[in-house]
């Protein structure tokens, strides 16, 4: 197989014979000398080729050399060797080079100069050619497979849950429908029908499976299921909402890794919390290293010393009715001024995080109203076993809590929120036979990402990002 | 954390203190031992407890062991010891037990005797509790972390495509509309409005993404932006087909697997294809043992002996045509009798790996009117540069190609085809800027997991199937 520029840059420079495939970043000359950047994405640096005339190079070889500009697919031979250039340990003697196909200075759209974000959204199928989004995409490659190894480790199986589905999980947002009906022609059949606007009904026995369907908002649901068989389980997978939010945090379509664990009360759900955040965090200094310089020198000064912070702070265990009262002796600071029964806003979560603990927090046992029916009911009567993970530098990164496991008592809650027990009746299931304490949280992997790399905007840590208004690619 | 049954049965009964969390699945008493199967999903065994009277069992624990029926939840504590029954290492002497949830034997719906796959699929929520279930979930677990181990291996990063898109693909199959237009209400209107049945036009600038959305058939277009930037990438993801088939093989909803590799030639392909093919299948013959000695036993005798002819079987090489001009030496066996042109038939690939090659093989250079658009045409004019890889036992498992990667060449293709070039201009910028000879290939989880585990129906290796008609829970 042919070898990756990150592989060939660990090797020992012994003059030995390499083959370099990639696209050129670079190409400079001096006299002599032609110095050519080639990178092919497998790591942050390029490695350089250097042609020396002065050793000879042939007619064809030249020939090649004159199409290369920037963005050009090479591959070129030659002895890898000790680099005398600073910054590089190795560079690549170069003899043969061939290139696949150019990348018209007139028209490439990544020139050697700096792109706005903007500019390189509306290029999304070019920009992972870019050092920043080349760094984006394997800090999220890398901590995609971290995620694996984690719950691997710790005995959990992953279970697909389904995208299209009946059922509003939670009554957590907006849904997107999804539809085989051709709706142009059920208009044109009901106009020609002559059909009365007053009672007209829309027939989804026509549908695809029969009845409205929609994009999942959660797996939660569905995971609880199979968390009551294999005890420890999660989902990652898509997941959608149809909110009409431009934010620099919402995606109409993002992903969600989804945890859930039979016979874990809310203690053992925060510490499994931790402990994973600790674990991603760690994975990211260690295996993305090179690109995490990147982003801390060019796009968020004090990155990596933020995560390395969070890595070694014991995270702080709250209620929230103590958070509140904590904020509370602040209130001047706060737009939004805390009282009890508030949600949480995102100034009061960092201002928790980084004013007053200085470090993760873990936020309890929230008011029953906030959250939703299937958080486990404290015997106060007002508050519910839920857990918000707040790290400085972002807020909420972690929502969870342990299930209410008690059938009457869930009962009770879907009644008082008008929720229809019919649709949940195999969620309901579960506490009815070998109904068990159990836990879980969702962690936003795209939310995960900003805090990783420091981007600003959830549109740039996801390939192809789908908001209101824009599905293209 | 709560030591799992899989690593309770892993330690040395030295008669150490232990606690068992799970469901029973039988309990049987003799005049004074009550003996109690304990599974937790963490492995296909269960663990057993022993209760004995002549040791003494106080009131308390005789009250619990008094609700204990099959599905029951429970806490058990006790010594773990050698077992004296055959079939099991190690079991419990059980001191003291815990009833966390009923399961009436009325109406829990999973009793001891043996259930249909049918009547298990309508109870999809519980399923998981069986064996059968149990292990397709752990094989599926074990398979998905053995696609992203062999890629992170190989140098590949895991590219999450997009689910929602707005151009079809492939013109690969009929898709799901994703919608958030009201369309109840837009034929009520309609019909207020006396619009003109003829000439109606839905809008979709109404519609969440100001245009017609769906849901994707394959991440192949958008993977392959990737490749020429990262060199070697895969997506793992759902797609999705709104084909009404109602077949063992299809679901509405499934798991696709698709590498692609900058600088790959079809032979690099087929070479990267059959690795890991084999590797997948080692994967699951070591950390699966169990679970397939299971379903060798009940679901499909001969199945570990399939899987591990093929391990050590070379993958034979054959072009379309020599496989065409084979399988007509032999057309009296065939319903469908071949041709060269005809698409080849899950009979014939039958033929091709059970009689005539006894193993693995890769077809090659297929006629280009039956492959897609994007395969790199040879010099012939009439064949392209697709690879099917074909199993004993299930037919078809990869399906890939070199790609065109010559813009005018893939341009006059999509011209014959009567593609709209509009739609494909990032996909043809590829071919403009630092365009690459690149190849890949798509492999259908699901399948695979037919495959692995010997099930017959689809929708019993996936927690949720989606197919016609159907999408319960």
């Amino acid at each position: 197989m042919i070898t990756l520029i990150k592989d060939i840059l660990m090797q020992k420079p012994d003059g030995q014979e390499v083959a370099v495939y990639g696209w050129v970043r670079t190409k400079r000359e001096t006299k002599n000398l032609i110095f050519i950047q080639v990178n092919d994405g497998s790591c942050f640096a390029s490695i350089q080729l250097t042609f020396d005339r002065d050793k000879g190079i042939d007619s064809q070889t030249e020939k090649e050399l004159s199409r290369i500009t920037t963005g050009a697919s090479i591959k070129a031979t030659g002895a890898l060797v000790e680099s005398p250039a600073s910054g590089q340990a190795v560079e690549v003697a170069a003899k043969t080079i061939f290139v696949y196909g150019e990348a018209s200075g007139e028209t490439y759209p990544l020139q050697k100069k700096r792109h706005t974000f903007e500019f390189l959204r509306d290029i999304a199928h070019l920009r992972a050619r870019t050092n920043t989004f080349g760094a984006v995409a394997r800090v999220r490659n890398q901590m995609a497979f971290a995620v694996h190894n984690f719950f691997q480790e710790h005995g959990f199986q992953y279970v697909h849950t389904p995208l299209i589905t009946a059922s509003d999980s939670e009554g957590a947002g907006e849904m997107f429908q999804v539809t085989t009906l051709d709706m142009q022609e059920i208009v044109r059949k009901a106009l020609k029908d002559k059909a009365d606007p007053a009672t007209f009904i829309l027939d989804y026995k026509q549908d695809f499976f029969e009845r409205a369907a929609y994009l999942t908002v959660s797996g939660q649901l569905e995971i609880e299921t199979y968390a009551t068989a294999l005890s420890r389980v999660y989902t990652f997978g898509p997941t959608f909402r149809a909110e009409n939010s431009n934010t620099t945090r919402h995606l109409s379509e993002f992903w969600m890794i989804e945890p859930e664990m039979s016979f874990f009360r809310l203690e053992d759900n925060m510490e499994l919390a931790e402990n994973f955040i600790v674990y991603l965090l760690k994975w990211a200094l260690t295996h993305c290293r090179a690109d995490l310089e990147f982003f801390n020198a060019q796009i968020k000064p004090g990155l990596i010393g933020t995560l390395e912070h969070v890595v070694k702070t014991p995270f702080t265990r709250i209620t929230y009715t103590e958070a509140v009262k904590e904020l509370e002796k602040h209130a001047a600071e706060f737009e939004f001024k805390p009282f009890w029964g508030c949600d949480l806003q995102s100034e009061h979560e960092k201002y928790l995080t980084e004013q007053v603990f200085k470090g993760p927090v873990i936020v309890t046992d929230y008011p029953k109203e906030i959250k939703a029916f299937y958080m486990k009911q404290n015997d106060d009567g007002k508050t519910v076993r839920a857990m918000d993970v707040l790290v400085p530098g972002l807020g909420e990164i972690i929502g969870g809590s342990e299930r209410e496991d008690n059938l009457a008592a869930l009962e009770t809650r879907m009644n008082e929120l008008g929720l229809d027990m019919k649709n949940y009746w195999w969620y309901l299931d579960l506490r009815r036979y070998g109904s068990v304490p159990h836990s879980g949280f969702g962690l936003g992997f795209d939310r995960l990402l900003l805090y990783v790399t420091g981007m600003a905007n959830i549109r740039d840590v996801i390939p192809y990002p789908r908001t209101p208004k824009s599905a293209e690619f």
